[in-house]
Order: structure tokens, then C-alpha cells, then sequence
């Protein structure tokens, strides 16, 4: 398969995170693509090719400009005032305070961010628009006739909404791929979403729209983050009823478990036929991971590998999450390796 | 004056606040209380006496209960799940994800923060509690004849919302007291709020009331938090039309430019006429303090004494903001000074 690499996964590289009440070395960090890449490397047959730049106009398909502005531009004001340290969010205009444009650099982070584990700092915007670019790359090598593709970047991208960040994410990815393939003729396209967490910036970007249907496995929300949206009644609204469905899954849930709903998902995606199958792809359903709770072992990603293959559908996978570095790069290899060897 | 100290002000000791994108230790802790009880324990002439115990009705004629259990359970339940360290907030409903009532103890915290500064330890619900007890009884002593009265107590409470805590605040002591007094036959109240920040939560509480009249006097919200509230065009609404009025001030606002706001507010006041005033004490418009951006020296906090006596009113003074710590003691005192012997 090919594989493209986001050449400035490392630029973002923030020191903080909030867990558990104290400012924590972030889950989120670059020696996760590393690991994965070296185990890309280690183990051919796949060809690791660099991203082309697509612009800027496929991530305003997806995210408001004055959110995109805020990124590109949030690191220098914060530098320009004086400011050191990771920006990390700490007000946020909830109900009773009033939501507005506000020029003032904490009212812009309090409005654009919805959880204060994603900092910003100097690299952040140029990593995100290199990851975005790094999925339409792949993206492309679907397009131009490839089975299946996959954009290796991070920051991860499917909790990110139309104007807000949040739970490491800041471009939605695979939203701007659906988006870009609408535009280039594919009628349909289904997102299936495989990480442990909710995709709610994915569904929430679509939740209005018949032609991009979106599914997410993952961990329920009542006991994990995001907490406030992938729920099994959430269905879609307007032209949209109907194009939602979640599967979220309880806590200590197996690979059989897992499969259930894939079953699920699948009648779904086969009812639907799309034209393309867009895989944000997270490993953190493995049984090792530090902030999640699913019992997947790592052969388990090899036959999930075998059934999206099974799905017969072109195929471009994204990444995102998953971190118990050490194996991570076998877990994301498997499932690579099951869909491109069966 | 009598002056009610809370005697829980030091259960709420919460080692962190993000500041800059780092953990610091808090600009709101039990060492300014400590400087000001110092400061009137040095100067003889105002009687220290200790709080009544009121119970929870009065708390929850101003706050949800939902909020109030909350705060209560918190912590016990953030242990018995053997979690460590101080709550911080890290999640927040924004638009775009659900606002719901929530079991999960992350999204619970996140539906009622509206800032990440603010944490919550053991002894945060105590100190809470017991603040407004003291409040409680400095109005007592009001209300039984005393001209004025000042409760001396920490957290602060200007920034509570009826349902939400913030900007190190987690109940709204003013409001409460000025709920009890209408309760108690005060036809009419006034809060005038003097604190460098904006009263967020006293403002939303009672926007819809021509009863309580809030006036803000505060550091103008397009530079300083809460940033989402405490602009000129907020008047109130519904019947609460006309009774809010806010006097923001640009940064390195000096005593006279503090002053000819304090003057329009007393012509509202005179022309609401109301039996009793209610101050929220800040005195971090001071010159030194180090989150604040006014220019207001020692001796100018005499006059603001003198300035509020000349309101001739019934006065409850209750202790909000002043990060400052070493001469914290001298400018609380000249306030009250200023009131008692002018």
C-alpha cells in the first residue's frame, strides 16, 4: 500500500497535558509516528512516498476561516504579546457567558477549543496543514487508482469540528478528504470510524448531509472522552436522518465485541454503497493502551485489516490515535498488512 | 466595622492554576486571608467575630441544586475512584457536542467549569460553604442594626454562576446575600460590584430582576477576564431591564478614572434608592497586582471607603479578588477605615 508520510509530524510537539489534575507529558507526541514509521521501514513492501501541497482551499471546505485563521496565526500573536509556554485554554464561553468574536488571545482559544488537553505551540498549525495534506495525498493515489492508501500523520484529526479543536486534534482529515472526493465526483462516501474515541467532529461536520455517511466504533461515551456526543440515538438530522450511526461499545469490550458492530456497520455501509470508504484509524482499541479501555490484541488488527478489505470498497485510511507507543507500529502495520494481503 | 472571618478559609488550598501554559502555584490561596485577619489583628478597632451556621437553604435559593450537590460530592467521588490531584477541568459542551446531564465524574466537571484556573481539593466545598455563612452573618449584623459589616472569607465568589464555577470562584456570596435580604423584606438591592474583574455571575443571576440592581465597576473584559461578559451594552433584560449597568475601564485605569465611574453609579444608585448595598471587596485594582492592570494606589482605598460611606446605606461588604499578597492587608483595611471613620 502506499503510504504517505506528513513530513512535519514532528513540529508539533507540545510539553503539557492535563490528566488527572497535573500538567503530564502528552499522550499525543511525535514518537508515536516514529515508532510507527520505523516499523513501516523495518518491514517492506509498502512504499513510503512524500506528500504533494493541495492548499489551502480543500481544509476551508471543511473549517470556517476564521478558525483556520485562529491556527495559522495563534502562536505568533501569543509570541508577539510576550507569552511563553504552550498555549493551553482555560475560559471557555459556556451558557450565561455570552459566544463572540473576541480579539483578546484567551477569549480566542476559550472559543475555538473544547478541552484544555490540546495545546498549541510553535509548530502546531504547520504539522495539522501538512497532516491534512499528507491525507489528500493519499487521498489522490486512491483517486488515480490505487485499492487503498494511507495517510501516516499527527496530529490526529476526527475530533476537530468545523470551528473548534480539541482531544489533540485541529484539522479534521478525514472530513477534508470526504469533502474533497464529494467535489471530484464520488457521490458517496462513508466514513468508518475505527479508533477507540467517538469521531464527534466528524459526525458533527456531516450530521445535515445524505451524501457522506458516517459510522463510528468506539468506546462509550458514557464513561470516555468526548463524553457530550457519540451516543447510539444520534442519528443524523435534516437531510442527514439516517446517514449517522454510532456503535459505542462498553468498557473492557473484545475484539468479538468489536466485530458485532462492525457486522452492524457493515450492513450500513452495504445498504449505502459509497463510492469510497474513508478509515480514521486509531489503535487505541489495543488491550496495552494507557487511555483507553478496549481488549484488542495485536493479531486482532490484522483481521481488522481483513474485514474492511472485505468491505470491497476503494480505501483510504487516516491516522489517528493510539498510544502504547512500543507497539504501536505493529498494530497500525497489521492492519495495514490484513487488508492489503487478503 | 464588624468583620465575620470565615473559618474554613484555609481548607481550600489547591496547589495548581494554569497560567501561561504551565502549572503555577494559585494567585488565589489561603496566604492573602491570612495577611488581611494579620493586618486586622495588628490595628485594633473592628471586632473579629466568627460565623454563624445558616445551613444550605439560603445557597440554593441562588444556586441550582444540581450545582450544589456537585460541589459537595465532588471530590469523595473523584477519590473513591482513586483518582489523585486536584480537579481540573478538561472538557467543556460546546456547541457542536451535548449539553446533558452526566455521570461520568470528567464530563460532570466539564458542565460545570467554565475555567480551567480553577480547581477543586478536598476542602474546596467547606470553604466554599462557610464563605457564605460568613457573608450570611456580616448581613445579619446588618440587618439586626449594624451600619456596615465585612465578611472576610476566600474563595471569592463574583464569578459564580448559578449553575457554573470559575475564576477560582464557587459560590456566588454577594447573591446569595442579596437574595436573603429580599427574602427578609429589603424591598430593594443594590450590588456594587468593586473588584478588578467583571461580576460575571452576579450580573447573569439576577439579569431579569428590577429588585436587585448590579453595577460592575471593572478592568473592561475586551483585555481582561471573564472576557465573555461585563460590556457597557449589557442593561439586563425582562423585567431586569435597566438594572444592570457596567463601567468597564481600560487597562492602567488611575484612581480619578476609577472615580468618575464610581460617580455615575451613584447617580443610579441614588435613583433606585435601595435599603441595602452589597459590595463585592476586590482590591486587586491596586497598583501591584500582579493579574490586574489598574493603577489604584494604598491611600486611594481610604477614599473608596469614604466614596462608598457617602452612599449612606445600609453595607455588606464581602471579600472577592487582590493577588497581591503583602500589602493585601493595608489596602482591604484602608477600605474599611475609609468607610467606618469617614
Amino acid at each position: 500500500m502506499k503510504v504517505v508520510l506528513n513530513p512535519q509530524f514532528g513540529s508539533h510537539d507540545v510539553q503539557t497535558e492535563i490528566h488527572q489534575g497535573k500538567m503530564v507529558p502528552s499522550f499525543e507526541n511525535p514518537s508515536r509516528l516514529k515508532h510507527i514509521l520505523d516499523h513501516f521501514q523495518a518491514h517492506p513492501g509498502h512504499d513510503l512516498i512524500d506528500s504533494n501541497d493541495y492548499g489551502i482551499d480543500p481544509i476551508l471546505k471543511v473549517h470556517a476561516r476564521g478558525y483556520v485563521t485562529f491556527l495559522q496565526s495563534i502562536w505568533a500573536d501569543w509570541c508577539a504579546e510576550g507569552r511563553v509556554g504552550d498555549i493551553v485554554p482555560y475560559i471557555w464561553p459556556v451558557p450565561g457567558l455570552k459566544r463572540m468574536d473576541h480579539e483578546n488571545l484567551n477569549a480566542k482559544v476559550g472559543t475555538f477549543a473544547f478541552s484544555s488537553d490540546t495545546a498549541i505551540m510553535a509548530g502546531t498549525w504547520e504539522a495539522a496543514y501538512q497532516g491534512a495534506q499528507s491525507a489528500l495525498t493519499a487521498f489522490e493515489m486512491v483517486r488515480a487508482g490505487e485499492r487503498a492508501a494511507f495517510a501516516l500523520t499527527r496530529p490526529p484529526g476526527h475530533h476537530a469540528h468545523s470551528a473548534s479543536y480539541g482531544g489533540y486534534c485541529f484539522l479534521n482529515n478525514a472530513a477534508i478528504v470526504a469533502e474533497t472526493a464529494r467535489e471530484q465526483g464520488y457521490d458517496k462516501v462513508c466514513i468508518l470510524d475505527v479508533d477507540y474515541h467517538h469521531g464527534n467532529g466528524t459526525q458533527d461536520i456531516f450530521y445535515d448531509r445524505a451524501d457522506v455517511l458516517t459510522l463510528s466504533i468506539h468506546g462509550h461515551p458514557d464513561t470516555n472522552f468526548p463524553y457530550f456526543l457519540g451516543y447510539e440515538d444520534e442519528c443524523g438530522e435534516a437531510d442527514g436522518h439516517g446517514f449517522n450511526q454510532n456503535f459505542p461499545l462498553k468498557d473492557g469490550a473484545s475484539f468479538e465485541d468489536w466485530c458485532g458492530a462492525f457486522n452492524q456497520a457493515q450492513v450500513r455501509i452495504d445498504h449505502f454503497q459509497p463510492d469510497l470508504l474513508v478509515v480514521p484509524l486509531g489503535v487505541d482499541t489495543y488491550e496495552g493502551d494507557p487511555i483507553s479501555n478496549f481488549k484488542l490484541k495485536s493479531e486482532d488488527f490484522l483481521k481488522m485489516g481483513q474485514l474492511l478489505k472485505s468491505l470491497n470498497l476503494p480505501c483510504m485510511f487516516v491516522m489517528e490515535g493510539g498510544y502504547d507507543v512500543a507497539p504501536l507500529g505493529q498494530n497500525v502495520y497489521n492492519v495495514i498488512e490484513g487488508f492489503d494481503r487478503s
